[in-house]
């Protein structure tokens, strides 16, 4: 279904978010269209709508050759009768069109080739269809809002897509507890105004959220802007159900804060990326809503500058500190040329973006002049702006937020997500800015979650280009296993990372888990080509 | 070593508490001694001293003649031999009186004929031993500070005790990230101790704080009384190195804040309670001290008006609450009569310990006045104190961290451990005390860390009495399935709940634990007779 074209863009402004988004998900997403919707801020999220044409995208098994298919099953007539007997004929797709956008990722960066997408609506039917699936050797793909970045959440050949999307009902709240328990395919961005209603809100945020599920989430250990306050979701995840490859459903949905019974078998699924298991509901902790947010938008000359900052928000700001982000100047100058968007402030090397989150508006606004007098008494910050009205709030935040958007729109964006040590987290960018002089690229930047030490290393190509890729790796994670980082800090391995997994991984570890693997998942049948480097 | 009759009380006085501690752990410590020691406030952590001759308590195969001896090997003279290779033949203990306080737990419950205790001090003799008692077929406990109340930490029969507690030396400090890497047998106060002094805390804190170690609190998933602000040890543990049964290291011990390569092998030992693998390492983020405590100690009517303080407390205090501890009268005066420690208020019904931390004294202080001023004048809470000052606050603490050692200086204390939803939270002690009635119980008394959901409920007899276990169990444990609530908020299975462990799971999840203890422990030589319920 490619209709944009036929779209005016009067028409989209009528219609709600929630709908825009649903259709430019099936879309070929004219670019221009995109960022007249987000200038005129009709639209959040929509950056992980398509950015190009499926069909543009060379497929996965040409693209990476030396990948084998495993032998699995053929999908038959056979297959897809008896998927219709579980589901109703309606939710078991296998319409080409239909299909197109489930096979891509959204960096346009891998394509397969899967010809049925199932929808189940909830755990029983997934059971039925895992169950089927394992019995026949039909290898599966499960898809969340397909917002990953490093290959995880497309079929890489032909598997069966599991899609969560019509999982997506809320199951209950306790509002004094604060404990959500929903179906993973509830959109994280839905239940942040749900639970927003209540006096609560999500314990974590990202870029992807008007798009990405919760089980996508949960199953990819996501991390975002709110970590640095509200921790990861292995704390914030109180109880899990998911369906095992044979169809097994493991519930240990647990809605309470402590239970010290057995075994945590829920970290099993969380950050497993769907290999062992498919996550169909998720218990989770959230925090009240605060009462008072500000923003600033700092401007520092020298990243020394940004980590004495960072060191004095912690200090100075203390408990109300909920996020501390940095970005370099041709990031910013991405989202500023490409999109159109305002600088708030004059130009510098780089931009932090702080936000503080608590319980009495005057104590806060104090904390932070105090904590931003200071820094200007100093020295080191020249220039800043502060925001404490939502509109304002929500247009700084917009220019961390569409970065990714903005990088795609040169073409395509190698994107790079690891934890180093903090004195080092921005050395990469330089180094790798130098080392692709004279290339293809058009962009090398860099941003940062200070509070975790996570750099997003990015670069911008206008098409696929190897020579670009061989240049950049496996020399970044070299350096990072060096300084003994993560060359995967929140975006998973997936398929793009499996080969580089070691550089981050002993050897016994890797062991344990391909036999946790094969305990689990005895076909491998789960999300094949992912996580695990090939055997040999 | 049975030395404490001969100890003047005055001499104790001029001993530095931790070698107190230390002379205490190894002897019969006699109530009257203790309660001195602690009347003049020379001595925390003391309650984790062994409350009874070990040789009083009855064997556990005696006590629980339905647990069947595993078909391990016997240690012979050939081990013992095998062990003085590996280790210096001071840290082989097979001195029977050196054996005997790692045979018996705190509560007198359980006692172990263990013939032999091995002390490592490196990861590489963890695993050599483990190495060689695989291969024998030696069956092992692994033992921290054996301050645990299922169980869990001392042997059954006569298993080989891998004592940690030489494994004490703190490898690093990153203070800039707040991350700490240390060994299994750090002390936890010593931890704290260490952090204090710059700048740092450890994100949690219990009363057996003085006596526990890091590597069991993590094997445990310990909870305590700061999880309500920052979080589980699943959230706050960033890595782990520990020893399979096979003595392969497993080393996840990254320092990283986020780290998503492969799957999350370190939550399979947090909380495992060394059935997997025994924890030899740990890294975990530590947040910054506060550089203001609060603390209100609280009279209140009901347990309505309980919660009615707790929901005000999350709304008033928001991000500087740090405790929100609950005890009823009964509770509080085992602590008043036992120990003679003094009541700050009157008397009531109900109490609470609620702890402020925060950045600003003046901002903590501003926001408590106003949510008591709340309080008193709704007629919530008619009498209360509250305290800034170190010593003071540490008076207050000693109420509720004391609770335990009070209620053991009684006889026996039968120590349940309950999460359950908010408004049933205290409805047990009433219905089990009634249903004491005429039985040989002392005291039925409850105390709750409110917000985690968590009570615990306390009975004391005047020794081990079945009956008395008769009428509580298993009817506290179905009791609380019904309300699809935890038989074990943060204790642990151990030995004493194994039988109960359905309560809380599921039949797919017991024997996905089943079979994930199989692949990790084929010989199932870790920890035998605890967690997992026996195979029928």
């Amino acid at each position: 279904m490619f209709i944009i074209e036929v779209f005016p863009v009067s028409l989209f402004e009528e219609v709600v978010p929630d709908m825009l988004r649903q259709i430019l998900i099936h879309t070929v997403a004219r670019r221009a269209a995109i960022v007249t919707l987000i200038q005129k801020g009709a639209v959040r999220g929509i950056c992980h709508s398509q950015p190009c044409c499926s069909s543009d995208v060379e497929l996965t098994s040409v693209r990476y050759p030396g990948v084998q298919r495993g032998s699995y099953s053929q999908l038959s007539d056979k297959h897809v009768q008896h998927f219709k007997s579980i589901l109703p004929k309606e939710r078991v797709i296998t319409d080409e069109d239909d299909i197109a956008a489930h096979n891509v990722d959204w960096l346009g960066m891998v394509r397969g080739a899967s010809q049925i997408v199932l929808k189940p609506k909830t755990t029983e039917e997934v059971s039925a269809i895992l169950k089927y699936c394992n019995a026949e050797n039909l290898a599966v793909c499960p898809q969340g809002g397909n917002t990953g970045l490093v290959g995880g959440s497309v079929p890489v050949f032909d598997e069966v897509v599991i899609s969560t999307s019509l999982m997506n009902n809320i199951i209950s709240l306790d509002e004094l507890s604060g404990v959500l328990v929903c179906q993973a395919g509830c959109i994280l961005e839905n239940l942040d105004s749900y639970l927003s209603e209540r006096g609560l809100m999500m314990p974590l945020d990202l870029g992807a959220k008007g798009t990405c599920q919760i089980g996508g989430n949960v199953s990819t250990n996501a991390g975002g802007i709110r970590l640095i306050r509200y921790g990861s979701l292995q704390g914030s995840v109180l109880g899990i159900e998911a369906v095992m490859a044979d169809g097994e459903v493991i519930d240990c949905l647990s809605s309470l804060k402590k239970d010290n019974t057995g075994y945590h078998l829920k970290h099993l699924f969380i950050g497993s990326e769907g290999t062992l298991g498919i996550v169909t509901k998720v218990a989770i902790q959230c925090p009240p809503s605060p009462k008072a947010v500000n923003v600033a938008f700092l401007g520092l000359d020298t990243f020394d500058d940004v980590l004495r900052t960072f060191k004095e928000a912690r200090s100075g700001l203390g408990e109300i500190l909920s996020s501390c982000e940095m970005m370099d100047m041709l990031a910013l100058d991405a989202a500023t040329t490409n999109l159109n968007l305002q600088r708030p402030i004059g130009e510098f090397p780089f931009y932090m973006l702080i936000e503080t989150s608590g319980s009495n508006g005057t104590h806060d606004e104090e904390k932070l002049t105090s904590f931003l007098e200071g820094l200007m008494g100093s020295g080191i910050i020249h220039d800043g702006t502060v925001a404490s009205e939502p509109s304002r709030i929500k247009s700084i935040w917009q220019l961390r937020e569409l970065l990714p958007a903005s990088l795609t729109s040169e073409g395509l964006l190698n994107s790079y997500d690891m934890t180093l040590p903090m004195k080092y987290l921005y050395d990469l960018v330089p180094l790798v800015s130098e080392r692709l002089a004279g290339t293809s690229a058009i962009r090398c930047c860099g941003f940062c979650h200070l509070g975790d030490g996570n750099l997003h290393l990015n670069i911008t190509t206008p098409k696929f280009d190897p020579a670009v890729l061989k240049i950049v790796e496996p020399f970044v994670f070299e350096w990072t296993s060096k300084l003994k980082g993560s060359v995967s800090a929140e975006h998973g391995i997936g398929f793009k990372k499996t080969q580089y997994i070691h550089f981050s991984k002993s050897q016994s570890s890797l062991n344990l888990m391909k036999d946790i693997k094969k305990l689990m998942d005895p076909k491998g049948i789960l999300n094949p080509y992912k996580v695990l480097p090939a055997q040999h």
